[in-house]
């Protein structure tokens, strides 16, 4: 197996410091590959950058009907969420439309990605609750997927539960293979992963920004979950985040969206690609100086996008007293 | 440039999920290799995987004999300390020692590495100070060389003050090479780091493990530093840590020494060899999965240092519930 090529670099003073390899594709529907490097057929563990491909299972089981989910709803399904009271507020009530509540989430807490939103949470003395999690929109997502398809909310994190069954179906339809008992984990918040070649990743994000491939309900529920996400990218993920940033800064035009170790995933939907990253070692700086160089090349960014990217592309690292030390950026970029 | 070999993995279920690289070296003072993995020959920042090389200039500039420094004291100027109340309250008494405070330290405060240490002062309501800085004993040590040499202590972390010229030329004579400026950035604590290859590294570790190519003052110094490292495990990294254990574990025999960015250096004193290695792209866990296995291998350990080093190669990884849901592990360990 030859290795990856170095996608990324940190630089400390006057020497590098670190080297990050890894694998991007873009494609389009068809399966045309646009850009590639390092291996593409490598199965990896997408994490939470496939969550709206996920969340089509909200529609392929007529939850989205029965709920009549709004777009904000939709986009936290689609989240990684700092935990700002926009998103928690949110999930609260996302919940409560389904008659659940933080009890019923099975994802665990953990503290907000969000400083202040930590720091708050400190001050009045209070533990994070479910709510907080990164990953509470897509489990409640999955909470209105088991309540549409009648079946017991409790223990709907298990692979073998019917909402996980629902949602796997729904990876597998899109990406357009089957997943596989032999490449499967735990994802951080309980719920399986299933690994997958970085292509499929891509095609399948291509597919869902075109429709092709897909039948008319997946079509109609990928266009209504990415609608929802770029109309809705503070939901998406948080303040200063790159995810965040990039969909304000495209405006509909580019789906973008990270997962934990390294993975970067979306569509430049104008064009009908989608994109799928791995950094090999899981540093998610690296990853995003990875995907802000991709969406560089391919993207057609205009000024204000390219500067949104160039923020990324090339990321300060700061010592303890906060001067500048040097910097994690794409290589070539 | 060949890519170094994959020395550690961090599986997901029943999936490689990520992929570390690196490159590691066992010498011994003679310049002899006992092992090595990768480009042993590539410069790296040791950051504070070198601290007892840097610590040699308070022998030097005769630090020692004037402060009658205790091997608690030693061990502090070669430590990255966990913010405990050890740790604080030894380099405050350090300080005091030299009629300074935790005013002339200049590496900046950041909030102690121990848990239970950062909840304390949460609870107290307190910030850290740079007492709490893991490097505040090193810095003490920077202080005490100022003084000894008599030269103002402030700003003593710039690369052109007295001290880090003391401390540079400790470095070269131990490692027998000179560093570059063209080598060179800022470390966390805002002190100079210089990088140079692996192999320099290891063999100065070996020629101070057995006093074989140093001076009789730099081979009485590293003497006197392992031992007051060895002797106080605790003091140089705190509760837990793999550098704590392993020197408990190994009652004197081992030096273990870690550095940020996946730098691991020492030395296996009674056979006299010294060992360097770095993770390619920084991961810390691997880097101690990597030094792990180099022990395993390399230190004849007993079955209780066995045991130590055993809970270091393989590392669980849990998700948010707190349930195991894979490892980082050293690859062939």
């Amino acid at each position: 197996m030859d290795a990856n090529p170095i996608l990324a670099e940190a630089v400390r003073g006057n020497w590098v410091e670190n080297r990050h390899r890894g694998a991007f594709v873009v494609m389009d529907a068809d399966g045309r590959v646009i850009a590639s490097g390092g291996d593409i057929e490598r199965p990896v563990f997408p994490r939470s950058a496939v969550k709206s491909m996920q969340a089509l299972a909200m529609f392929d089981r007529h939850a989205v009907e029965k709920f009549h989910h709004s777009g904000a709803e939709l986009a936290l399904a689609c989240a990684s969420h700092h935990g700002e009271d926009a998103h928690v507020e949110g999930v609260g009530h996302f919940l409560e439309r389904l008659g659940l509540s933080a009890a019923d989430l099975e994802c665990g807490a953990h503290q907000p990605a969000d400083a202040a939103a930590r720091a708050a949470l400190r001050a009045a003395g209070r533990e994070p609750s479910p709510l907080h999690n990164n990953c509470s929109g897509k489990h409640s997502g999955m909470l209105s997927v088991a309540l549409a398809m009648g079946v017991p909310t409790e223990g709907y994190v298990g692979r073998e539960h019917a909402v996980q069954q629902a949602v796997r179906a729904a990876v597998e339809a899109v990406i357009g293979e089957p997943l596989s008992e032999e490449r499967c984990g735990t994802d951080g918040c309980s719920i399986p992963t299933w690994a997958a070649p970085l292509r499929a990743f891509a095609r399948g994000f291509a597919r869902m920004a075109s429709g092709k491939g897909l039948d008319q309900g997946h079509a109609a529920g990928a266009r209504a979950l990415f609608d929802a996400a770029t109309s809705h990218p503070h939901l998406v993920a948080g303040t200063g985040h790159i995810d965040t940033l990039v969909m304000e800064a495209f405006g509909g035009r580019v789906m973008q969206k990270g997962g934990a170790e390294g993975v970067q995933c979306g569509a430049i939907r104008d064009k009908g690609w989608g994109y799928a990253l791995k950094c090999d070692d899981g540093n998610m700086a690296a990853s995003q100086t990875m995907v802000a160089a991709l969406l560089l090349n391919h993207a057609d960014p205009d000024a204000q996008q390219r500067a949104v990217l160039e923020r990324f592309v090339r990321q300060p690292t700061r010592n303890v007293r906060g001067a500048v030390v040097g910097e994690v950026r794409a290589v070539g970029a």
